[in-house]
């Protein structure tokens, strides 16, 4: 159990998603949960056992009108959901930056890569070029399954975008990257894929 | 310059910060830039150079109510800002992880203690013992003076908010830190301080 130094139990905040929001048919999927709940909840069981600190980062709003109640909170009356200028998780691992971004597709042959933004794109690119681990962690509702992929090997795809292919087969997934078995606690164990193939 | 895959100029979004909404006094000092807008500009450089990936984290918000017009973008309608679990600005760094948190202070002979949440006096525990890179920008608005504090010299004095202490004196920032002269571009050159003090 980690405790703050006040010795309050910890109890990391989850930050209100975008897909939470938009997507609310998800939200029900994988056993109650969206990939990102399975994937915070993975991050937490990390970060109290010792073994990374890793955290997803809040959902970007561009903020409009804020009111200023007297004698009460601030209250945003007008945002508007932004396109991330990064990925949605970045941490520290044995020393190392970690950095990935998590995607799902009820397509069920396909990879669609407009589910990518350009930023992201960049940034993963960006990431490797300073030697920091990229990846990606895709999955095919469908199937209920859940691929590591490093970014070294997705962004190739992201270079025919100007051409027809606009998605990535399954097979080349399945091919390059590695099936995360979908367990309880951590409910996604993406870390022990990685030492894997490290 | 850094471009898209596709070719597009890479202008990165500058994120609506709570700082710029409730502090508006701040928006004009430090000649017309607040400490966070000096930092995110260096940021903007050292990616720009390709000299390392860093962001800062979206302000955290707690969606309250979203509306969902027809035909355009969904609007966030009731919204509050919580208290970030964890450090503003991450990134990597010659493959590093690299963590900060960037304050200021109106006073002129201590820092506050208070300008520190629990979750990122934890945060920077986790992210030392994870091997991670911890430090703080902490400025003195009077003095206009900029400081690099290293985390682990600044954590020791959060063990004693038991008691009467509930600042750092600017004497013990100026010995345990290091001045950041402030630039033009870069405004304020912290990784060259990292690197001389590594």
């Amino acid at each position: 159990m980690l405790r703050y130094p006040n010795g309050k139990k910890f109890q990391p905040k989850r930050t209100f998603s975008k897909k939470n929001v938009v997507k609310k048919d998800e939200r029900f999927s994988n056993r109650g949960m969206t990939l990102e709940g399975d994937i915070n909840e993975t991050n937490e069981y990390y970060r109290s056992h010792g073994i990374a600190v890793i955290h997803k980062k809040p959902t970007p709003l561009q903020i409009v009108n804020v009111h200023y109640p007297k004698r009460s909170a601030a209250v945003v009356t007008e945002a508007y959901f932004k396109k991330p200028s990064t990925t949605d998780y970045n941490g520290v691992y044995k020393g190392k930056y970690i950095d990935f971004e998590v995607k799902e597709t009820k397509n069920k042959t396909n990879f669609p890569l407009k589910n990518f933004h350009d930023h992201q794109v960049t940034h993963m690119e960006q990431v490797i070029e300073h030697g920091g681990i990229a990846f990606t962690l895709l999955r095919f509702s469908f199937h209920d399954e859940v691929y590591f992929v490093f970014a070294r090997d997705l962004l190739p795809y992201f270079k025919h975008t100007g051409t027809n292919r606009k998605s990535i087969p399954k097979i080349d997934i399945e091919r390059m990257g590695t099936q995360i078995p979908i367990g309880f606690h951590p409910r996604i164990d993406y870390l022990k894929i990685l030492d894997k193939m490290m």
